[in-house]
């Protein structure tokens, strides 16, 4: 099996994450290079996870030889710009969500990407990597539900990180941009079609730092897709069993559920609250095994010279126009056609 | 413990059903009377129950002076003067749902009751007297799980009865006028607010009758409420697995799930297809109790002379208006205030 | 409907729950008696239920020629006795378990029952009239498991209520014959064989009273059944999460499991806990559906001369002679056969 | 990270398994040499995983001075003697289950491991392992359900695999011996307690062949442990619904239950069966992560030069023992102790 020698940039929470992923996890996969502006940092986890080659600068990196492939797990304002940058200098890229911070430079990514059809580019929608929702879409396809009517889709935050999360929420885009956008992945995945109208509401229940930001610490959006399929989705910071992402798709023959009770792992407890299961104390490792299947999924492209067939980069685009209008939808009150 | 006497109008299938219960499992209760259309129905009913009066006449019924109380059972469209008559003849009215099939209906009843302040009403809104929606209504009312943020309601018909269902479909209103009333009771309910706007959408998945109809098989409305709590109700006709009625509250504390599985006993079935629970296999069964507890508490307040709290002719009105606005949300694509 | 007359002694919880039961739960049921020798109680309950004729002396009540059913709820060493007087009064028979505290007494009590064949005689059973237990015996007759190899059946008290569960273990007769008599019932009952061997194990692992009474807070016993089925039972009394009894039944082509996670109602709950099911708190609210259709089944029969099919005195024999050896199991540490 | 080489011996089904996860999912480790007696299959083997050394004799793989470590996944017979071939060439082993087919076997394995105090020995328990089981392990250390009462245990195989069972059955040693050696192990684990007494039952319930080897399709084995705690055993060939291990563990203030419902996956399928989850296919799908742990714990034990604290060689005798007088109390009919 070929070595794929993978550069990795942004050494923040999730950046580690694929980081050691990609050191450890992934078969056939050397994390030859890291970089990032915390030059502590890189020094840090290069010692950790035995990583030979270390930067700051990340065109310095794309411009290492070795390297067949960048992760760019950098902030979402750089994401654009760095797949220029590593495309530019021949890389396979794979880049973490949002696509980018305004459609405007999803389109110039799009660009970018058509530019070198001989790259291959991944996004970072890692839930179609779960197993669960992978079968899900397997059983879709297959057509055990018949026709797709509707996908219900939640991202529930614990309140107990909200601490951290409140000193994110002034960059995090807000809930449309920072949670939604796998739930509006899922929802065009799981109906085979596209964002038609919107209308997105909810409120500030509990903590008043997102009244300031014009923000919801809870918040729905209905969705009508072209097909005539419906979405919804709800997004909350307060949510009181760990974190819990969970879908519904419900189909004219059949419904599946992913999630829909805790699913730390098979344990049920019983004792003085009852017969219960927990949930993930957070969503790192309610999605790790998703994270490295996609990595293997990603270093498998790179290595047989495939493209994702269905996970493209017009998806980041459509994804983050839905992501915009509901958050325009909330803002104004109103229901909005996608454009 | 005094008996109260009831004259029940209406034999179709549910009116059977509160006949029968009225008759045979109401502790204190006497189905003294029973009237409709078909003589030869009242005959045969009243010969199984044990009815010593029968009428083809409602005016006649109420007329009796024996009765305490009329329950009306009948066709939607005759609720509303039915109403009137019993009450113009002193007696107290147990009403099934809808109120009436306009908003000015609906109004009209209000000053009927109005003009009665000695007279009890009840509206059949039977899901507040099941017992897991009775102890759900508690804990939120105790505070367990903070301030109400979202309700989603679903309320699912079996496939297997399509074809009686396609019969009453041209007569009924509509799903959200048919269906969608329960839940958009208990949104408020849950809630303790009033509707403010509505977006309703939908399409016809499967049965081609629904076209001409200008309605749908499987249809969704979300809600804003005034005090900014989210209402989301889903319906369909395509229910893979029996009748399923589902509800959620999602509060700033904790969230409260009603029957989000298979829900008929409290079997467990492992064999070729999983781990498995069965559904009811019509909306009969799964409310069987609840009609008879609705029953026990209308006789209850007539005996006592109480009237029920909170579940006055208002809530009939309030959710009418609201069924008819996601009808028309739904017919003309527009979301929409409540007025 | 013929008005059924029933006589009822014991007005302790259980008694007290049936007398209720048949007083206004019960269509087509007269509780026209009552007897305890507490005659404050006695007096009490008649005013709360409107019972017309109360006793402190047994066959006083036996005579009362207006009786056409005697329901015996008093302590177990009285049960035979009184099923004898109240027969050769020649009133037919509901006799709660155990059917006696030894197995001659049951003896003498097939006697009794045999002598008078004209006579009804059901056995207080009542897990057999739970609508869950029910429909598992009827998928079995059915076949849907194929042959039944193993039942298992779990009866579990809740710790928050050991304080009276202590005071009345003196008296209990130990676990098996207190607790286990309805899972060996319901071995017998799904396996349709007899017990072959048994062996018994235990021990006190909280409670120290147990010790001194040569009994178990939490015990087992596994059974062999004649025609090579086999049956494990548990019961403590130191559940953490409310009343608990659960049965599995494990066949050749599938599993059926009754109320296998907590089964108060419909409810689940998501909270700092987890997702979670709350469990009856204790085994009156558990069976009170299942005591009402005892009554309705027996009343029944009085009205229509029928006999029980397969719940016989016979049963009540085998379960005592079968908890009886469990418990000389358990006392001697070897695996005794049935006889 | 230090690189760990690892021989591995038998290239069945399971030692397929190991090999292929020993080559690609254990970070740190290099499946260096592979040896069975079939060489096609080494040659197979050997180019689709890359593996430099191959061999069909077992002894010149343990001279290969490169390796750290043997797995061993040959036949049973063979465990023993290849545990003292390799230990006697200076390799750390880890062994699959059964340590030996009878008990001399393992207490003769018992004395080699005793003679290289600083070779690293672990056997292939890898329920251990399953991040579920090991999570209720904690928790039991944690004193979360008191004194631990009763461990219960069923390992069900697929009906859907019954004929490559059956082919298997006469070499498999019965069930105690091929399917409750893992129940046993978590009974002794969970409790913190060795084997005193048991009890096996079970019979032929539908495959014949089982009646010619003396042994089972359906059986169970009670156990009574040293410190009064329980065990309850049940395993067959007749399961519709998948590969089913599920284990439950009652203390005195909790229990806990791990995967007793359908465990493939987080879905929940809705359709005309009621609401359900599947099971997994096989053995094989279930454990994939589990074998990978302990794997991965195996060669962090070798890098660390570290021993397994808790899962020795005397863990496998024990077992074993217990096996064996489950098989021989099955065999003759009665209660035995342990010896």
């Amino acid at each position: 099996m070929k070595t794929v020698k993978v550069g990795s940039v942004g050494l923040g929470r999730l950046g580690y994450e694929h980081a050691k992923n990609l050191a450890t996890q992934v078969p056939g996969c050397e994390l030859a290079a890291i970089c990032d502006v915390d030059a502590n940092r890189v020094k840090e986890v290069a010692a950790e996870l035995g990583v030979p080659n270390t930067y700051t600068d990340f065109e310095e990196m794309c411009k290492n030889p070795e390297l067949d492939a960048i992760v760019i797990v950098s902030p979402s304002f750089l994401h654009c710009q760095q797949i220029e940058i590593a495309m530019n200098h021949g890389k396979h890229v794979f880049c973490e969500k949002p696509l980018g911070t305004d459609v405007a430079q999803c389109k110039a990514a799009e660009k970018v990407i058509e530019a070198h059809p001989d790259l291959i580019f991944q996004l970072g929608f890692m839930r179609r990597f779960d197993k669960s929702y992978a079968e899900a879409k397997r059983k879709i396809d297959n057509g055990d539900i018949g026709k797709v009517v509707l996908v219900r889709s939640y991202t529930q935050d614990p309140r107990s990180t909200i601490e951290s999360t409140l000193k994110f929420a002034p960059h995090s885009g807000g809930q449309y941009l920072d949670m939604c956008v796998h739930d509006i992945d899922l929802i065009r995945w799981f109906t085979g079609s596209d964002v038609k109208n919107v209308w997105a509401i909810g409120g500030v229940f509990e903590f008043d730092l997102y009244k300031e930001l014009n923000d919801a610490d809870n918040a729905a959006a209905t969705i009508q897709m072209e097909n005539g399929a419906m979405g919804f989705m709800f997004t909350n910071r307060t949510h009181a069993a760990g974190s819990n992402v969970e879908t519904e798709i419900i189909g004219t023959h059949g419904t599946l559920r992913i999630a829909n009770v805790g699913a730390k792992n098979l344990l049920n407890i019983v004792d003085e609250h009852g017969s219960r299961e927990e949930y993930y104390p957070d969503f790192m490792s309610r999605w790790h095994e998703a994270f490295v299947a996609e990595m293997v999924a990603f270093t498998g492209h790179v290595r047989d010279n495939t493209k994702p067939a269905d996970l493209t980069v017009y998806d980041g685009t459509a994804v983050s126009e839905a992501a915009y209008r509901c958050k325009e939808s909330f803002e104004t009150g109103k229901m909005l056609p996608i454009r």
